[in-house]
């Protein structure tokens, strides 16, 4: 196994090199770069639809969808009126700074200010490969469960910011936000979080706001 | 990259001989293996508890749960009755056939009718590593939405059956069926699935006959 941990080694390495040069690409053009991040069916789209339709006429925004087959996202998302670029990814499981690299390379970003990866879906590897976006951000949603933090600790705990989605289910759910929450607090103190919902829309403004603020900042 | 495909291989190879192995010892001991995949909050646990509560009298049952940290799911199947072993990935995204194999040199098979593995959360990786059970079953869950055969083919393409768990909560969810069994059919035809809510409990009979008749076939 030690061979295997050593390519390991050296694709990790070799993707923060590459995620610090998107990253200066991003901060020469200005753009904000968020990477979403999830389980499958969290609501990435969702939010990525929502913020487009709130965030739109104020700013140029782009969105990278990396899947792992079909262009379902990256169609919601033009759909929604962002410049989208689809990144399959050939089964892999996870978004890297390359394939970053690559989606960049098709999108002129002097003329975006916001850029959102929405990432593939996957509560594990997507936390090991840094992209060279400014902020990283975790969906969870409520028929998840509530012992999710403590249960994928890793991806918690490398986030700077939190969504729990679909709060407008938690009647009909058995989840103890105080349990999560716990959980949460244990992993990434002070997190931010937005409980919102993206179908009944309480708790969206907030996101919006955040987002906002950031992208007029950068 | 050569040398990463190279090492895949490799390790994917070596998989499919120890799984073969596995599958091995559970024939010697009549022992029927199943394993349990599915997103992150799918319904895995909640399942494997329902199971244990309609078929322990019957079948002596053993649960091995796959994560990335903590006990909770192996907890909960020993709570429901089962002998449980839990298996830490130490961060690694699925179960594999080595895995499987130390957990197995932890029970005494002849005393065990009914294996269950509780794979790790995860839509993408699980489906690349065969442990050497039996019968492949996904869980997915309605909440996650209707879309989730077509962007996550590989894993629909590799099971023997399908459980389409939280079908209460279908009222609340905009989720289309008939595009989601499309999606299935395509992908695996004539898969059977099991509709069912594991807290409203509709739906449940006909899984656990299912497993019981494969069970007692054994």
């Amino acid at each position: 196994m030690n061979q295997r941990i050593a390519v390991v080694e050296k694709i990790l390495g070799a993707n923060e090199k590459l995620a610090a040069s998107n990253r200066l690409a991003l901060d020469e053009a200005s753009v904000l770069g968020i990477n979403l991040m999830a389980s499958p069916g969290a609501g990435k789209t969702s939010l990525i639809e929502l913020t487009l339709q709130n965030l739109r006429h104020q700013f140029q925004i782009a969105v990278v969808d990396g899947d792992i087959a079909t262009s379902i996202d990256a169609d919601r998302a033009a759909a929604a009126g962002a410049q989208a670029v689809q990144i399959n990814t050939g089964g892999e499981c996870h978004l890297d700074a390359v394939m970053l690299q690559e989606a960049l390379g098709q999108l002129n970003l002097d003329e975006i200010d916001l850029l959102i990866v929405e990432n593939v879906g996957n509560l594990i590897c997507p936390a090991n490969f840094q992209l060279g976006t400014h902020k990283s951000i975790l969906i969870a949603s409520v028929p998840e469960g509530d012992d999710k933090p403590y249960k994928y600790p890793g991806m918690y705990q490398g986030v700077d910011a939190l969504v729990i989605n679909k709060v407008d289910l938690q009647p009909y759910i058995d989840f103890d936000m105080d349990y999560f929450r716990r959980g949460v607090e244990a992993l990434n103190p002070g997190l931010m979080t937005f409980p919102l919902s993206c179908r009944s829309f309480e708790g969206v403004e907030a996101w919006i706001n955040w987002v906002r603020d950031l992208a007029t900042a950068s």
